[in-house]
């Protein structure tokens, strides 16, 4: 009889697709991934108390270190740096200049130093003067050109894997998942539908002023040199607000730039969650937080346990990083 | 043999549900309903050469005028007179000055006439302070009290039973259907699902500056007194690049408000259709256009025939109005 049902379980283990029926396949059995599971359940379960009809089933993400390599620099960085090359390759009056000099000298760190509102300044600035189509059409073309200096891989490519599969199973739940970053909202359109399956429309982000002009008799848009919107922040609250006029159920960020969108998410009646993703793994990854000019998370760790947020820890808590 | 045809005829007529397969009833047989299905069709038939993937389906409507009634005057300022009236009841030194006046006096027309940049102001300023949810309570709350002069119906009743039945049918086909309104963003919201069946989020509108402040250790957003972007003329189309990063196949509006809208959708390669609605019904509702000071259509009703937009007569083209 025993022989017969280890005989039974061996069949059942052998066929059962185990998995398959795991969501979170990349993700540890630690407890961030039991809590991540629990919020899902208690919200898309008709009968808990928590339960969140369709509707309002809102998830929020960052972007860059949330879902996407942010070292050695922001990916839009990157991409600005390479623009600056070029314009001072055309304009050799700018070689000696900053920030083309420290272009020039591929010196990332000197261009994350210079903080965020110069950089939000300089995003705007580099690619003015193109639609929004030329944009992304740029932008999509720089994809296919740059790899990672240390993983020598497309920077889109170089998504988490346990987040890609985390969103997988929020919309298969009935959620509606945004990515609301800091970077410019054309920028990250130009690749969320294919690096994580979330299309252009749900993207918010930094825009800047948009101008509507006649060429012949046909209407344009142009991307102006000033910035509009500074999705950062409470900017990222604001963000959230004016597109979707919803509170999330669940926040996902890594820095101290995504406090407020998690602080007013949680502060939500019901069953929420906030989430920070905590880069302490540098053998696979990087090791930073409170003193790291990209991706600093110093609030965020402090103000985790008395606000109820889950540290993630990439170092335990994710098995594969990348896909 | 043909009377063997003909009952069989006649009992295909009376048992197939001819009703129900018609996805716009309230359409009458006319060549504006013709054009409306045929892009449809066009646009979601996989083997049609004007094929358009699910994602890239995207449908904007106009609210005011378009998909409600905007006469006598548009709901929005309706309820910003309502809030006049109470200001003034409170602060009666305020009772001989415009446009709180006219506002006690119920003359709508005066308030109308002021334009649409005093308007968008007024909008801005009688509803700050409170936070978006707040807004949105109250709007609610004064939809209840409030009936239509005319048609003595709650004024967000008084939708276009046609406008309904096309949406559901865009959506049924794999359109993502988003108003575009020149109303504020929340105010609109506060409506578009039970009105329309469209969710807060995909109603795209003028919006007030928000703050992000704290009410003891708790985020709140305020409305703040100033505008922030009208979606109005060519900020309509900001306003769709900036939300939606795509451009529509299918616009349809009822005003100049609407015109770069139109404009900027029919511009597109491939099959796309721009349409008016032009209000020439006075028995069954109102009759007006070029001279009227709210809903004024007088460069669409010049420019229709070159640009190939559609204009929609509700009195020949339309069999019922309202639900």
């Amino acid at each position: 009889m025993r022989f017969f049902i280890a005989l039974l379980t061996g069949l059942f283990l052998a066929t059962a697709p185990v998995a398959a029926q795991d969501p979170l396949p990349s993700w540890r059995q630690t407890a961030a991934k039991e809590r991540i599971l629990a919020l899902v359940h208690q919200v898309t379960s008709p009968k808990s108390r928590s339960f969140v009809p369709h509707e309002d089933r809102i998830a929020v993400f960052d972007n860059d270190g949330t879902l996407l390599l942010e070292q050695p620099v922001y990916v839009e960085i990157a991409q600005v740096i390479d623009r600056l090359k070029s314009i001072a390759l055309t304009q050799p009056s700018l070689r000696d200049v900053q920030p083309y000099k420290a272009a020039l000298d591929n010196d990332s760190a000197a261009i994350a130093a210079m903080g965020s509102s110069a950089l939000f300044d300089l995003v705007a600035k580099t690619n003015a003067g193109m639609s929004p189509d030329e944009f992304r059409a740029a932008v999509d073309a720089w994809f296919k050109t740059t790899r990672h200096p240390r993983f020598s891989k497309p920077l889109d490519q170089l998504t988490y894997q346990p987040m890609v599969e985390l969103i997988r199973l929020l919309k298969k739940r009935g959620f509606k998942v945004y990515i609301v970053t800091g970077s410019g909202v054309e920028f990250v359109r130009a690749f969320s539908q294919r690096a994580y399956g979330i299309p252009p429309e749900n993207v918010i982000g930094s825009t800047g002023k948009l101008a509507v002009v006649k060429k012949g008799e046909t209407l344009t848009l142009l991307r102006e040199p000033q910035i509009d919107h500074i999705n950062d922040g409470p900017g990222k609250v604001i963000g959230i607000s004016e597109t979707i006029g919803k509170r999330p159920i669940l926040a996902v960020g890594n820095s101290d730039g995504d406090y407020e969108m998690l602080q007013w998410t949680t502060e939500g009646s019901g069953a929420r969650l906030g989430a920070l993703l905590h880069h302490d793994d540098a053998k696979r990854e990087y090791h930073y937080d409170r003193n790291s000019a990209v991706g600093r998370l110093n609030r965020g760790l402090d103000d985790a346990p008395a606000r109820n947020w889950l540290i993630i820890s990439m170092d335990k808590d994710w098995k594969r990083i990348f896909p």
